[in-house]
């Protein structure tokens, strides 16, 4: 039987949403030694708090955060605030005691990141940071085949997340729905939204990443805020790009935009090795494209494996092969396995420290795309 | 604030998961007159029901369904047994009032059918059938776009549902894990399993088929029979095809198979019209297939559309534009429409009446088969 | 050195464009015992045949054929007339020693083919038909993973052959340039234009057809007449769907049309075996889809083989791996094997002998159209 | 009645058979003022040129490219040598005033092709480089959409040429087979072969690039050298990639590579502008993907558009709507534009003068991967 996981949720917007389906729905699909428990959400709006918490089940509301935290009754914190809050709630969830689950990216740079690294460690507490695609099943698959060594020599690697969201020039900035677009509350634009994702992602796969020289955009420099009202200088990236190289001696290519007219949120990444290639695709996420040089001959070719199989990571504990989960499944897939390490008390990545070489290399980026230099990480 | 409403559930193999997963979380997406309570489970396995009231958070179990409809705490009884209950069940649980959901097929064939949809009018209990790929995103969109008149006169309507999993000799027939493949069970084998599917998407976005001319086979002719532990006769059919036409003057080309290797579940259809065409596929969930010909001559092409913006079905409701849900989707939204329906007194397809439509259908299909000769609907 | 084969075309429209294709470009790829050289284009319309002579390089043309047939400098005669002309010309060419060179289908009907096939049997002269799809690359390689067993048992065989071409009511019938149009230069609509082609695959790749249920329709019933200017009944088949059984035990389902909205010229074959699965579709000519049910359970998926590759049938020839060559290529192969079969006095398929046997199947699916009933081929 | 153009060839191949391929089709499909006539070929090796002007109907053959140029009878010399002789060669074709067609790249670096550049315009000689993707009908296609204006602003600009077949650390470098992994041949590896041509289409479609910051990689340091039968260092990139900035404010990402396994030859390109975006892809050569944001919301997807129409380019000289033409088809194309052009006296793209930009930015992305400094064009 199942012991209780008391899980407070701190913010209620998308990422929220996605987390707490996950708390909701863990049990029902994977048999852990604790089960979560919806015991309080806390906003500074309470009436939005409060209807968030009705519709997901959160037993109670909190508005402020350091309340929050001083309650014997939670044992576990979801951080789903704007970046520039991270630091702050982390180490003091971590000084409380809690575990603590934090959206990504980590911080709003390297420094903050190694701050809280120092807090989570020294507390002892869980914790990870929601890299979700890990644990998509496909993703999870390719990393099962380079840990088999089915790759080789790696020569390159190629992600890129394309978005198309914010081309209208009359969307605002800032404030509760677009604090995505403004620095001061997430740090930068697509480098930590999107490309954070790719990087981890890649560091997972295909291990360090030496150095870079990148290149960043803001293609429409001025919209309104929403705090203020007023037109005012964009402060973000609206695309960045950057190639580098890995420790492995492989070759990277990152792109993330907004700007990429027809794409909603494609993520992708490719990577050829001597032996075999692989490639994954967000928008057709269960599919994972595997090519075997190893192959007879006249029989090679791109082989369009629907990852839906009970032999395939995760998928046992779903419906039958063929039939698709959807992009909460990631989330779901990290709750499963946090709590299965914080019972055997092993970390699960993606740690913070993990999370902290994201935001090394993101930091790098950024320097590099300034000084139009190659930059390491 | 939505009321209680009751459920409980007879059967708790994979369609007893889907559909708990629906009831589970339906109230976590939409805002709905009911709230769908996990009241009770009930099968005769006593230990396994309770495994899976633990699981889904039953709050009772019981082992006689008979006894289950005497409960007065029962607003609606979701029948999840093999397909040779259902009209009993069906007919005892309208006698006692309640709403029911019952899988699909409706019933062992058109006789047992009348039955159960005379017996669900006269006692006015709200009643549907989980035919479950109309409420896939995409494929409400397309019944949207038919219905906004975009296809012009339809020339020509085909479906497959093509699967892989009997192909071994070495699978035995019958019991609780294969049922399907045993007529005593399931009435009969693919046509009932998978065609019926295709059948009740065709009804629905192109109407009535008036006759058919069907080919039926079974590939494997004797399997080991769970229960009796004996080699026997394999009773069902492991492909069933038929052309016909419909009402609407198209063509009608089907086809439903165990024995299509590489298709774990490909269910695909395809509409063209006289200004457009439609084609989905269950393996690519969210995307549909549209080509208009009314587009400017050199552009014209098949759009892929990713279904998964606010402005399509159901997805305000969930993730961003790009981020797809899973099958499972499809049961969300049909207890959402069907909470609805009852709240408003209205009855939502597909009911027991749209059910027996296509089993009008299959019945046809078989009997076909059989004769060899062209047979009305 | 390659010796001259004089080649004769009677015709000039669209099969005689891609035949002399063929003839001016096979010696430029292949190493062969005979060199075509192009003596002579006929056509009853002297000027137009005097323009196809000047664009190809035929060096004389006639407007009568049997004075062409007189003619001792001819060595090989390429029919590409409307088909109710191909059984006197055959006859006749036979007759006169010529090899010959017939555009399918091979009669307006069984009986004719069989006159046919008696006649260059008899005369002993080298024959073929342009059933040009069997020497697609992806198609070849197709033939010999079947034959090197590759597949096992076959379960299933569907093709379609889909165009959307005629739908416009205003398109007129009949005459030079619509005489497809007509059932009495055609002999049929769709079932000889395209069917034929998905039956000569077929036969070729899955053995003989026992036995046929078919459904023809004609959506538009008038159409103006070419030649007689005035409002006539239409007397072809737009769409034709049949299902079958192979000899092998393995199961039919073919269809055709002209009124697939969006399918320009989509012809998809699928075969289905207890190994193995194949699929092809002339709009990625070069791709073979290939499911091995062989390779390890996880990485199992559709292989996307691209067929450039020098050791995929014919590509030594061409280009180098990854760069495709066109749809004119199948007659540019058919030549290359129909000239060394002439030079060894082998006969090589498709020959009058093969071709009739897929007369045979469009006949019977024909004759179940028009009766309702299963039919023996 | 089309007048003689006398062609001579020098070199005889892989690109040889691909000219010579287009000068001897040209006029089939084609009406223009000029016919080719394949008066001479001219390579070192007396026997390699017999046998090639045996398969292709050269009417002679040459061994002394100088010789060659002092005939009267040629008009236009094709220039198929290893890149380090374009310059010499085409500098006395341009004194003999001769018409030149000269293989990719331009020359070994800028200040050649500037003297080049002089030569031919000072000698008034019809001129181009085989930058045969500019006239695949769908890039051609892409063209037209750019120039009606259908993208609006554009964002983002990013190519990519993936090959595998230099993977193997046993393949030698040097000789008449494999001057391409010689720099002294080439010039350069990857960045004049592959690269070279992704920018040639980019500054066609989306003018000109300001800067770049580059890297390049060799993978195999050393190998044998055929000339030589020595292990000698590799001097060719292996790899290239670069990032940049166009002109008109887009970002560029370009990526070339012989080490991508899975990949024989993957060209694909991807404008995404305000309005509307579009991909393309070598592998699929006559699909054009095409978004356009102004669709009806719901509709909007990528069309495959299928460019084999009547009104798409070039397309109404071939086959009918759905069937394809070959990679050969992109210098048949160039033929019949150079030819129209010579009549006309127009200089036709891409001249002499089109391809030095090209080289231009070429020299600044091997530059700037040398220095690791972004680098002006």
């Amino acid at each position: 039987m199942s012991k209780p996981l008391n899980i407070a949720m701190i913010g209620y917007g998308f990422m929220g949403r996605a987390h707490s389906n996950a708390y909701a729905n863990v049990s029902h699909y994977f048999d852990l030694p604790y089960k979560p428990v919806l015991k309080a959400v806390c906003a500074r709006d309470k009436s939005k708090a409060e209807a968030f918490a009705a519709q997901w089940g959160y037993e109670s509301v909190e508005t402020d955060w350091k309340k929050l935290l001083e309650r014997k009754d939670i044992d576990a914190v979801d951080i789903c605030t704007p970046n520039n809050l991270h630091k702050e709630i982390s180490i003091a969830a971590a000084k409380a005691g809690k575990a603590i689950l934090c959206e990504k990216p980590l911080a709003m740079n390297v420094a903050e990141g190694e701050e809280m690294c120092d807090a989570v460690e020294k507390a002892g507490v869980a914790n990870t940071v929601w890299y979700n695609y890990r644990r998509i099943p496909a993703v999870t698959f390719a990393k099962q085949l380079i840990d088999e060594g089915k790759l080789g020599r790696v020569f390159h690697y190629r992600a890129n997340f394309l978005q198309d969201w914010t081309i209208s020039a009359d969307l605002p900035q800032g404030g509760a729905a677009l604090w995505r677009l403004d620095a001061a509350a997430a740090g930068s634009g697509v480098t930590g939204d999107l490309l954070a994702h790719c990087i981890d992602t890649a560091l997972w796969l295909n291990g360090s990443i030496k150095n870079v020289s990148a290149m960043t955009e803001t293609f429409i420099k001025e919209r309104k805020h929403t705090l203020t009202g007023k037109v005012e200088k964009v402060t973000i990236d609206d695309a960045c790009t950057f190639m580098g190289r890995f420790e492995n001696g492989s070759l990277a290519l990152f792109e993330s935009t907004r700007y990429a007219r027809g794409h909603k949120a494609l993520y992708t990444f490719e990577i050829n090795g001597e032996n075999a290639s692989i490639k994954w695709d967000l928008h057709d996420l269960h599919r994972l494209q595997f090519f075997d040089y190893r192959d007879a001959g006249p029989l090679r070719g791109w082989r369009s494996i629907h990852v839906t199989d009970g032999d395939h990571p995760y998928m046992k504990h779903w419906w039958v092969p063929g039939l698709s989960i959807g992009y909460e499944c990631g989330f779901v897939h990290q709750v499963a396995d946090f709590i299965t390490g914080m019972a055997a008390g092993k970390p699960v990545g993606p740690t913070f420290r993990d999370a902290l070489e994201t935001q090394k290399v993101c930091d790098a980026v950024l320097a590099s795309a300034k000084s139009g230099a190659w930059t390491e990480v």
